[in-house]
């Protein structure tokens, strides 16, 4: 039979990175193009440790169905580690475990936006977010950014002129795909033109705890003083991101609309790998441990930076990001960045072109994203090395 | 600031079925109202030892981010088991992992209906995929059920005079709520209605492998010529619920159009639980497990049936599966079952009333549902009675 989808996805393509990625662990390329933590991140003896034991003495609870909102545990634990040390979640807030960060933003989206509605976000952004919303058929406006973030007044134009806008997706800290952080003076700009517009903001913080140079910014949710901040962040980049682990932390209406959502959409989040986060937080120590990624992604970052600037022509820019997991690479204006990466993959090195993270797919980029948490110091030094190689020829 | 919700979801209540889970957990009633498996029915040793091995040899690939498709080994199983167990899966068709059975069905309606399509459905119906729909603002209509399964009039009528019909949702084996299978002749009408008003059929699963008697009806998946029926099933029942396993079985252009939704859903499913799955499959005996689960259950419902034609008055009708985990019974026409599950309540016994399962939420139901799979025999014995007496009282 003739198949017609709905008219909410039927434009709707998969994700050119997850795509790219099945290529290239075809390939054997060298892959700049991750978006993923290093395995070395991964306490797999700590976990080996509390499977056992669960399955030994609390096997049912692993294995049976269990609440939506979340092992309550966890939820607890979580709730006080934002609190404690982001100064995340007021009185009115509540807490849904996900599945993923990116099932936050699914259902942040499914519970608030009607078809039609604008949502404006970062432009560049975290491609999943964006496709997560074009699945609920709304409008995306990008709003570019400057060194720090989002330019304010184009910001402040878009929430002007746009009608029905119903949410700001923004990523301020370790932004994904650029690496930049938003200074808290910003953040407080952001929220006052939140405010202002009577608009959502939708704050994305899966690296907020991968800082591994300069001062904390505080979050813009821990400014939020009536419930317009929506928060959410992840296990992905700290514990495992194939558990797939994430949180939704919002004014509790929004939580209880999740948690009905979340129902119909995957009943409750695999309940093992929530038991396995509670235990690892509650008998080892979540802070020595993510202090290793973060001197890992140090020294990773460092090293990029290094042969970046030996090896990349001047006139190609770049950011310094002080944590998270990329840098971003800027061309001369007039580059098309998608044709310098499919060169690039010619020579068996993975990076993504820019366009991929625009709100308006149909955009060119003159930019392209660096990944630098997984590859290998080899790999960094050679990938950067026969990239230099490729841009100075390109650049000629 | 106020909080407007999305249209879709504006309405949209909790399961009560899971509100009323949380309120037992704390009085300590005798639970007919689950909708879980039994606990016995987990390979706790055998996940346990599968688990050891994967954190010591195969620990990257089960904490890392993996494809939304699903774990490649584990797809293939499934699809195999399909084909040549049920005679699931054409050349056309593909499938992908899910969390849950109930991401399958929530996949399919994002994918397929636009707000307003409408959804045929039996009446009653799991509630789960009757607010997955609702939570698209479908609109759903419900067919009555006759002791072997919908009403094939009823649906013609349904299929004429509804515009926007988009699929028929059934559970055509040991159907949640009644325990009723639909024979093949039944089956095979439903699937020429579905050709001849050219809707799909979406066929939900999830009890096919518990038949503990009598013999099996052909899916209607097995019947399709088209790419018109969409399959979905699920490890619930059969390994555990709470890793939230299930699978999608559909046309390749379905199944791709969702393979992109579950990318902006949820990235992909818990990938330690796919190998969990995977391995079990490989290395021990499903089959030999799956027996296990139904001699219990069929041990369960014998014991079951025996005491309500032991202590219920005659003028309650009750279904006889044949697998499954569910009897439906009936009061006397004009009775109120909500009603009678809150007397059941204040006697300490949970039962779910058949109003929860309607398509129409504010329509009255004499029945109401009872499950065998997860109380004890003493449990059993002793709720059974229980309830007799509290029938005989109410229907004197």
């Amino acid at each position: 039979m003739e198949i017609t989808f709905a008219d909410r996805c039927k434009d709707l393509k998969p994700s050119a990175i997850r795509e790219l990625f099945k290529k290239i662990s075809v390939e054997g390329a060298i892959t700049f193009s991750a978006g993923s933590p290093s395995p070395l991140s991964f306490p797999v003896e700590e976990f080996a440790t509390i499977a056992a034991d669960i399955f030994k003495n609390d096997s049912t609870n692993a294995l049976q169905y269990s609440v939506t909102e979340g092992y309550p545990k966890l939820r607890k634990q979580i709730s006080e580690r934002l609190k404690e040390r982001f100064y995340v979640g007021a009185d009115y807030d509540d807490l849904i475990i996900t599945t993923g960060g990116q099932q936050a933003i699914d259902l942040t989206a499914k519970a608030l936006c009607n078809e039609g509605d604008v949502v404006i976000c970062e432009n560049p952004s975290f491609i999943g977010a964006l496709n997560a919303f074009r699945a609920y058929n709304l409008k995306l406006v990008g709003v570019d950014m400057d060194d720090d973030g989002i330019n304010v007044e184009k910001l402040e134009k878009a929430l002007k002129e746009n009608k029905n806008v119903k949410l700001i997706y923004l990523i301020p800290t370790f932004q994904n795909p650029t690496g930049i952080t938003m200074p808290l003076k910003k953040r407080k700009a952001v929220l006052e033109l939140a405010q202002k517009y009577n608009v959502f903001i939708l704050e994305d913080d899966p690296y907020v705890e991968l800082r591994f140079t300069g001062v904390p910014e505080p979050e813009i949710k821990s400014l939020d003083t009536d419930g317009r901040v929506i928060y959410c962040g992840s296990f992905s980049k700290i514990l495992s991101a194939g558990m797939r682990l994430g949180y939704l932390c919002a004014h509790k209406d929004i939580v209880n609309k999740a948690i009905v959502l979340k129902q119909v959409c995957d009943t409750h989040t695999n309940i093992l790998s929530q038991m396995l986060a509670s235990r690892f937080m509650e008998e080892y120590n979540l802070d020595a441990h993510i202090k290793q990624i973060k001197d890992l992604y140090r020294s990773r970052c460092s090293l990029m930076l290094y042969c970046i600037n030996q090896c990349f022509p001047d006139c190609v820019k770049h950011t310094i990001p002080e944590g998270g997991m990329f840098i971003w690479a800027t061309l001369p204006e007039g580059y098309d960045a998608a044709e310098f990466a499919k060169k690039a993959m010619e020579h068996k090195i993975a990076i993504v072109s820019g366009a991929t993270f625009l709100a308006d797919p149909n955009q060119k980029s003159n930019a392209f994203r660096l990944n630098f948490s997984t590859p290998s110091d080899e790999d960094i030094v050679e990938g950067i090395k026969r990239l230099g190689d490729l841009l100075k020829e390109e650049l000629k």
